[in-house]
């Protein structure tokens, strides 16, 4: 498979906490970075996902935000994760910004290019990746 | 009515599956495509949703992902739909694609420019898309 | 904190509303505008959340949907309120568009250049900005 995704991580889940309805599904890369999804529960059957089994995770670089100086505050999203600024690519309204983080992945976001002058964003600079984990993805071989 | 939203699409709700606070609602088009949403079980009261009513779904095009070459996978999202490229407009660090779909729907995805070259999308080529059916927006006539 | 997230509005919590696993969760600005969010219990739990207390909410841009003309139509997402174009930036695929609330807050949606055109958006021209409670994430001091 090839996904317009830019960020796609494979991992080992590594953790499934199920609820009523949904389950919180937590995947490992190799390199120890992090990520956790909700999906259903139809979904962690018909995955077969199970702690241990291979996995990716797509998340499109519109849905992770980016934060600066944030140790001042606690947020409702699951995945938050600290790593400096890889890269920089300017459009006219939008900047596609690469973050690496502690484990090596790296993940990008697509933020306006008033935010990144706001943050103060240019390469080696610290920031924070956030995004939900309901808008996490999963994904396993068919 | 007129929407900011890419993707809007008309159709009769063709299946409602209640949950304890969500419902997961199924709009079929007037061609056959199939649309999955996930709303609150208030929302299916509010919109007075029942099968047999006519419906539409709005996905704004940030939300839709395209993957090539899938066949090898199955993915926690609920709706993954083949077709055709059919359009590209390319920005600075963005590109609208729009996908054709078997029923005749089209789905407009944004994605980044390095995606489009990664995946080889082209007019005429295929691609699937792919969205979560929590990212579905549902209306009716007021 | 600093966030990438062009809408962060500041607020007290005026409502909250448990369910099983999530609750809802309504913010209101100085101005009276008002902000619904879904978050987990748990988040409510983690962030202390309680009516009265201050809080934020961040919503990106490309998850704002903007409508014209919606007296005719019930939709399922929750957060809908009326306001006037401030502001347009315009790129090559997209433009950022600011809408201005009754309560002074300003919101901003990044829609494509066509959804400008099809809905004749204008400095001072009406718009309703509509997105979804469950993509609201919600901070509070740490």
């Amino acid at each position: 498979m090839k996904a317009s995704a830019r960020n796609l991580f494979s991992g080992k889940v590594t953790a499934i906490r199920p609820g009523a309805i949904n389950a919180e599904v937590e995947l490992t890369t190799a390199g120890g970075d992090k990520i956790t999804a909700i999906v259903t529960q139809t979904s962690v059957q018909t995955l077969e996902l199970a702690v241990g089994k291979e996995a990716i995770a797509l998340i499109k670089a519109p849905w992770v935000m980016l934060l600066t100086e944030d140790g001042d505050i606690k947020l409702s999203a699951r995945n938050r994760a600290a790593g400096k600024v890889s890269k920089l690519v300017k459009g006219a309204v939008n900047t596609e910004v690469a973050v690496t983080l502690a484990g090596g992945s790296t993940v990008y976001a697509i933020i306006t290019n008033d935010a990144v002058l706001d943050l103060g964003l240019t390469e080696g600079r610290d920031a924070t990746v956030l995004f939900k984990a309901s808008h996490v993805i999963l994904g396993v071989p068919a």
